[in-house]
């Protein structure tokens, strides 16, 4: 074990929001917060744009209780961004800046919690200041919704939206069936180029009350064989309830959703297309095809959101994840990211690893085609087995009013 | 009091579902089968319809375990319809048909469990049945997520549905202000006619996360003005979430949906426009006139079977809505509805009474003008005081591998 710098330390959040991103953050900051060598704990404002701006929060002076309550805290308390740093060695100009904040707090930790873009952004600023000779250990905290991350196991933040995906479309299902008239609704689920989430809802299937055909992006998407399956199943059993990842592409690669949205034309700051309306575009189209009345609906913002039905599985290992990469920096490790890793005897159970950042940025693990049936309408029972115990458990959940009583930060800025 | 008719009874559910018209319908199934005087307890498949089809189910061959979790189920497990009956004087056919099946069961007692058209049809069915000296007592047990019947301080499934629109609007609030750059959001929330569910959105600002702006059916909604407020808001703060109703209209009585919505030329069978894209559509327009970027939320059927947020005041109340009704009905009440009257001193109490069909059947109960404020756009203290009491307490909810485990009825259908 090498030996622990002493100095202060910041944690930045980046990307999509999730159920549980601030449970990892909480863990970070109360391990980082309760370790000696740590002298300061700074929260960076929307991520890397604060460090470079220099708005850090101060957790120092947060109540203890408040932190505790980010735990149950959606979306990422300390703001997030979605900024593509230049290739250092292209243009330093914001490792400079970054240098230059880092040498003013005498931050020697950093700590990073994202998903894909934000792990290629933590391996570049560890490759500069590496090469800059400044002593600083820099550890990636994963976090995605789409669990595409590569080489872990899973990411913190798809259980709890995989067990909202599953539950909605368990009620979905049951209110889609009410009528004794025909019905085809389609639901849209997250996921732009990996199908975690939209394979998801088959634990609603699994549980009894879920969709019939479920599309992932993994699999190209035949307009005519999926409308010519949904009417098949519409003719014989009068309901079709029919999930949809919003990524689904045809054979050349573009996105069904761009066929009928409005807004596909426009993309994100990392060239990534705006995607939406996917399901009422497929609904009418079913509707023309087989005359039958539709429904479209999107999960949309709510999918990612929806702390109040988080998995105490997905939250405690998002907690896990942020403690992990504090003692793992403490120990003198930098340059990777905390992994989870699953137990291949028994029940469920997860470790953690570590592994380089190199390996992780810009790479994005889709589900394995051997998981998704033959016919590319649904997933096998492998992905049921592979998804049911990160949906476990129910966390204890703070209310006020029967609402959730959220953390409320001081957010005290450093001068 | 008067005798009690010994016999059989018939439960039909109708309308749109809601999260808990199940624990309606088990309050009346479970008070009937353990009442003496009731010989056999029939549940009818997709209500009146199932009636004059003949297709009942023995509710009497259920296990009693399943039956208890219908309170935990959502939607409206026996299925429903939107059947409109015609007027008896003007068309009697299916209450002759009526007649007939209630004389082959033997049905004493018909309880139907539904809304404002529902009510209609169980006054019609009422007058029919005593006109034909048919001995029947006829019970409605309400039910809307709009909250809009008249008679009743607040119906079954409201509350739940607040509770919904409320949690999610708070995890929508806390998505939506994530990145440091400009947004607005649009939530569209459903009622046609009356702004309960819409103002419920308050409730969530009242706790802290909530939307910046509502917009309710009961006053006219000018789009300039409109857009003119979420202008001035967004650069005052950057961020701004609307919630809006489904059922805003103008001046001239033409729903804000129509304005947008490809599919709003249609009507449902009573004659009511189908509503629906109207998020995509007013955050479309506001992207025009104030250039930020934007998301249109639907709340959509979630909102209606969102039990695994149940209120647990709105499910007990609900079970006790249906225990009511038989219980009125054995002691020789009929043409009557369920309703409930708030204790006006001390603490949130709430008692059943029964009023007319006749003063409940097409009359819709909205938002009292008082309660919204001078500019229309949010809803008053008032508001909160009246709906926080309807979404306290959580029932318990019973699971399996963490997913709801809903009843599981035979539905053994009478020869």
């Amino acid at each position: 074990m090498e030996k622990a710098f002493v100095g202060s330390c910041i944690i930045g959040q980046s990307g999509g929001p999730t159920s549980v991103i601030n449970a990892s953050t909480y863990g970070v900051i109360r391990t980082a917060l309760d370790t000696g060598c740590i002298t300061k704990v700074y929260g960076a404002a929307h991520g890397i744009k604060g460090v470079l701006e220099g708005r850090l929060y101060i957790m120092d002076e947060e109540d203890p209780e408040e932190l505790e309550l980010l735990k149950n805290t959606p979306s990422s308390e300390l703001g997030s961004v979605r900024y593509k740093i230049a290739d250092p060695d292209r243009d330093d100009t914001d490792y400079k800046r970054l240098l230059e904040v880092f040498r003013k707090y005498d931050v020697r930790y950093f700590f990073y919690n994202g998903g894909n873009d934000s792990m290629d952004t933590c391996e570049k600023i560890s490759r500069f200041m590496q090469g800059a000779g400044y002593e600083c250990r820099v550890i990636g905290v994963p976090k995605t919704i789409d669990n595409d991350l590569a080489g872990t196991d899973h990411c913190p933040g798809f259980g709890s939206a995989a067990k909202y995906i599953a539950t909605s479309c368990m009620e979905v299902s049951k209110d889609a069936r009410v009528y004794d008239t025909g019905m085809i609704t389609v639901v849209a689920i997250m996921g732009r180029h990996a199908g975690w989430l939209a394979g998801s809802a088959a634990l609603a299937s699994y549980c009894g009350a879920g969709p019939d055909l479920i599309y992932l992006p993994e699999v190209d998407f035949d307009c005519e064989r999926f409308c010519a399956g949904v009417k098949a199943l519409y003719e014989r059993q009068g309901k079709v309830l029919v999930a949809v990842s919003e990524g689904i592409r045809d054979a050349q690669g573009r996105f069904i959703s761009e066929y009928g949205a409005a807004s596909a034309q426009e993309k994100d700051a990392f060239g990534h297309a705006q995607l939406g309306g996917l399901a009422v575009y497929l609904a009418e189209t079913l509707k023309r095809r087989t005359g039958a009345k539709v429904r479209g609906i999107e999960l949309s913002l709510l999918q990612r959101c929806g702390a109040h039905l988080a998995s105490k599985t997905d939250l405690d290992e998002a907690v896990l994840a942020g403690r992990t990469a504090v003692e793992a920096a403490v120990a003198g490790e930098s340059g990777k990211m905390v992994a989870f890793e699953r137990g291949s005897v028994g029940g469920y159970v997860c470790k953690t690893k570590l592994i380089p950042l190199s390996s992780v940025a810009n790479v994005e693990k889709k589900v394995p085609l051997e998981w998704i049936t033959k016919d590319g309408s649904n997933v096998t029972q492998d992905f049921i087995d592979y998804a049911l115990p990160l949906i476990q458990g129910q966390p204890e959940r703070p209310v006020l009013h029967a609402l959730p009583r959220y953390a409320r930060l001081k957010k005290i800025t450093a001068e």
